[in-house]
């Protein structure tokens, strides 16, 4: 047991708090699937959820754990993608303000949804030193509080809500639960529910090829660098921080990478077979499922389909 | 009261009959669309449904309502579009024989589908005379039990646990049911289980102008025709049949047409906002709502997606 890690305790009390502000979102099941995998799938629809993404469970587990004082300052937080809706989503429900530190390449649709949230927004140079100089200004002027996008316990607490959900709601014990992996608080979190709420549920994470810094960290027992970052899944290039890697390398059993190509794949049967609209970093965790049908074979498979934010107008098939 | 239709406990025995080889869809719900159209909507998700459309409900009904023997024979129906699959899948599912007659000019994805539930296909023109006599061939020469896609009491019976599933499951007592109408087998249905279920809710349907029949019908008490066919909404070109019109004439409050940019401005909505696959004839009930403010302000509204099935190549936006 990792003594600082958040506790069952932890993840019962964010779930009693985010619960108004989050949708329960709904398993679905597909018998197509099901035949392609061998097993029997369970895909959790994150994509459903506020904002498009399981992103908002943390971002508001985090925002909804400051104190009042804390609250009076404000958020902060640098993100181009959903955890910067994911704070503005969050701090818009308590009517308190929110910095959100965006690269100035930012796609124009991803600007106005975080405006569209009242947030305000600080552009910047698209280099990590950029935008952390740039958040940490904020946060020394206006005193708000920075809310990191992974290593954050609160936001780990906030992420394994979804996992616990998918336990409470398959209608079978689940012998797997897999998530995809980018800088580990959906992962950590969601290994954190299976151990505390169904201890025997072992847990996976899909990675992409691309982007292979988590199962190298895994193998070596350190936190890695990916060799190279080149992937369609844009929500996954982080690499694991202090808070999510512990976690992740004592209650994950294995990280499985997947080739865009694969990716794509999994992505359109998402899309044609089930009707979900799904990005890449969602499709990842079914990637590496269909990947490693002998693993599976006849296994009862939760899959968190991690969020749907995806821009219609440039899809890969 | 229409002494022929369908009543209350034919309704309730289709669910219990149909219910072990269906999906009971989610209703999800959507803050920014109760926004945008003033009220509450409760979406219930027939796209997620076998075949990716409602039409599975219905075809179920019919082919386990047959006796023993007529199932020996088998069943055949002339479609190119959701009520072929329905016929296929239900066949495939009591592993009885299936005989569908398509147009020549189907398109591959289509076929494809009927083929893989194991059915068997015969191509002809694509005139409505050439499918009938056609599918009128196979019985004749078969004994196979024609299914007719909405012009039949089994058929409107199975659509009716569509609108019975979303008035139990939504967590409010709904003032407006909205359907989109095509030949009328899902209205009629959604029509019977309200004045059933939900005695106090409306029911009104959605029309495509380009194919406008049912909305004259309704006006002038008999069944018409379009004046013109022109619309992206493919799945409702079909105009009244003599079962489903007594029926809506009786138990529906209005037919409201909308425009092919108004189906797709709902369309993109569903797609980019809800993350749901749809197919303009299930975006058809939205586009009404949202032009049609004024008449459900501060309603409660359940919208039945109807189906989504459409090919991710020539999306309209």
């Amino acid at each position: 047991m990792i003594e600082t890690a958040p506790n069952k305790e932890k993840i019962q009390q964010a779930h009693e708090l985010i619960t108004p502000y989050i949708h329960r979102t709904p398993i679905l099941t597909s018998l197509f699937l099901d035949d392609l995998a061998g097993g029997k799938l369970y895909f959790k629809c994150e994509n459903f959820q506020k904002i498009g993404a399981f992103k908002a469970r943390g971002g508001l587990n985090a925002v909804l754990s400051l104190s009042a004082e804390e609250r009076s300052y404000g958020v902060a937080t640098h993100s181009s993608g959903n955890h910067a809706q994911a704070i503005a989503y969050s701090a818009a429900m308590l009517g308190i303000k929110a910095y959100i530190v965006m690269p100035d390449n930012s796609p124009q649709v991803k600007i106005k949804a975080v405006e569209g949230y009242g947030a305000q927004i600080t552009f910047c140079k698209n280099t990590p030193e950029e935008r952390e100089s740039t958040v940490q200004k904020i946060v020394e002027k206006t005193g708000a509080t920075f809310i990191h996008p992974f290593n954050n316990y609160n936001v780990i607490t906030g992420q394994a809500t979804a996992a616990k959900e998918l336990i409470e709601d398959a209608d079978r014990k689940l012998d797997v639960i897999i998530a995809p992996v980018g800088g580990g608080g959906l992962l950590s979190g969601t290994a954190l529910s299976a151990h505390y709420f169904s201890p025997e549920t072992k847990v996976y994470a899909g990675e992409p090829e691309g982007a292979a810094d988590a199962v190298l960290s895994f193998r070596s027992g350190k936190i890695e660098r990916a060799p190279y970052i080149k992937t369609i899944a844009d929500g996954l290039l982080t690499y694991l921080g202090d808070k999510t890697f512990p976690i992740i390398r004592e209650y994950v059993t294995d990280i499985l990478t997947v080739s865009d190509e694969e990716i794509i794949g999994a992505m359109q049967y998402l899309w044609e077979r089930m009707k979900i609209v799904v990005e890449p970093s969602g499709a990842v965790s079914l990637a590496a499922v269909l990947k490693n049908k002998e693993l599976f074979r006849r296994e009862k498979i939760g899959i968190i389909i991690s969020g749907g934010n995806v821009d219609l107008g440039k899809l890969p098939f």
